[in-house]
């Protein structure tokens, strides 16, 4: 069976977490939007009403009959089949959780340039994003960051990974969101980074990866652009 | 073994999720914070260096040696093992993905009075919150409302639950949802519910299910006030 991915084809998105747990655990699947008329296949489905469980939006995957949707969701069904979690109820809640909270770290992420409504341009949202930005870039950056510097320093020993003895769809998400931020809020991450030194050697030992190597290097990795969740704009980043 | 929720005292908030699955699992449980000196509990626990698993925030669920956080995730937990999920996995992952639009949902209704900073008061961020309160009652209070009619009305028969056929932890959620939109946007909710009479019907038959009916009559059950999630402005609510 071939997974199928369904997500927009021209951002890496929230669908980039997912193909990075796809990648590592070298399962076959189709990126469903990219391929051609593909984009008119996804909303098809999305709009699908016989379909028993819906999607509230993309990305969502098709496993066989079974489709889900939520990004945290799709990664703790994958993290269950292909051992991108822990197997004990312990680590494979705590792998979750730190997923969750990385969810929200992407909401408010977003949210620096479209605070407002996701409806509208950034051009009509910029003082308010400007405001936002601050606030983000002063606190949330360092407070989430600082969370994940934290629960490395509380691992035993030279922690390699978040949860466990291996690496986690929570590891290849946080890899994901610093490599966003460096592009999104290079001042703001640098800044935090010296703070933070676990979490980008956490970054730079999952870009290490031999399969995530090779998917960074593809065709495949879509680069992260003015379209997405993480955009840079200067005026953001002070 | 006595679970233990952590949360603050003085509101419903994300909290509130977790105490009405307890609630209707009939589990025994100690809300911490609401006993004396139990907020400083809370905040020792919440920031305690030995933790392997520390939460970012509350709310957390102690049971036993385990240590949860994040409202969807403690919901996981307490799904599977008090039948609050199907067990199934088609069933068991709707369910999480109902969950997590949810909460995609509730953080959208928190940042209507909060759009520009969590740590800056309303009445700091008035004009931003004004209009993206006028975009969320517009666009996205109908369009979660309405998806959530879509899965009612997308299962075959008289759909009770949201999914399965039995009262799941995102049947409970969406009550409280409902609950809080009356409070915080009663006009906006008003029109929305015309065209969702699913979703005000399931709120309806939760709100009257045996537990929640006792514990909503209950001192247990803390009102929605202007701390929380859910607050009521009426500048917001048009």
């Amino acid at each position: 069976m071939r997974y199928e991915l369904h997500y927009w084809s021209s951002i890496p998105g929230r669908g980039e977490f997912v193909r990075l747990a796809l990648e590592e655990a070298a399962v076959p699947y189709l990126d469903v939007a990219r391929a051609k008329g593909g984009e008119a296949r996804m909303l098809a489905a999305l709009g699908d009403a016989s379909l028993s469980t819906p999607p509230f939006a993309p990305p969502f995957l098709k496993a066989g009959k079974l489709v889900i949707a939520q990004t945290a969701n799709i990664l703790l069904f994958l993290g269950d089949r292909h051992g991108l979690a822990p197997a004990g109820d312990a680590g494979r809640y705590f792998v979750h959780q730190l997923q969750l909270t990385l969810a929200d770290f992407v909401a408010e992420i977003h949210d620096t340039h479209h605070p407002v409504a996701g409806g509208l341009y950034y051009e009509d949202q910029r003082p308010e994003a400007k405001r936002r930005a601050a606030d983000f870039t002063a606190n949330r950056l360092p407070k989430y960051l600082g969370y994940f510097e934290r629960v490395l320093a509380a691992k035993p020993g030279k922690a390699a990974h978040l949860a466990g003895a291996r690496t986690s769809y929570a590891d290849l998400s946080l890899f994901q969101v610093v490599a966003g931020l460096r592009y999104a809020f290079p001042k703001a991450l640098a800044r935090a980074a010296r703070k933070c030194p676990g979490v980008i050697a956490l970054h730079d030992r999952v870009a290490k990866r031999p399969r995530i190597a090779a998917y960074l290097a593809s065709e495949r990795r879509l680069p992260f652009n003015q379209q997405g969740i993480f955009r840079h704009y200067a005026e953001l980043d002070r």
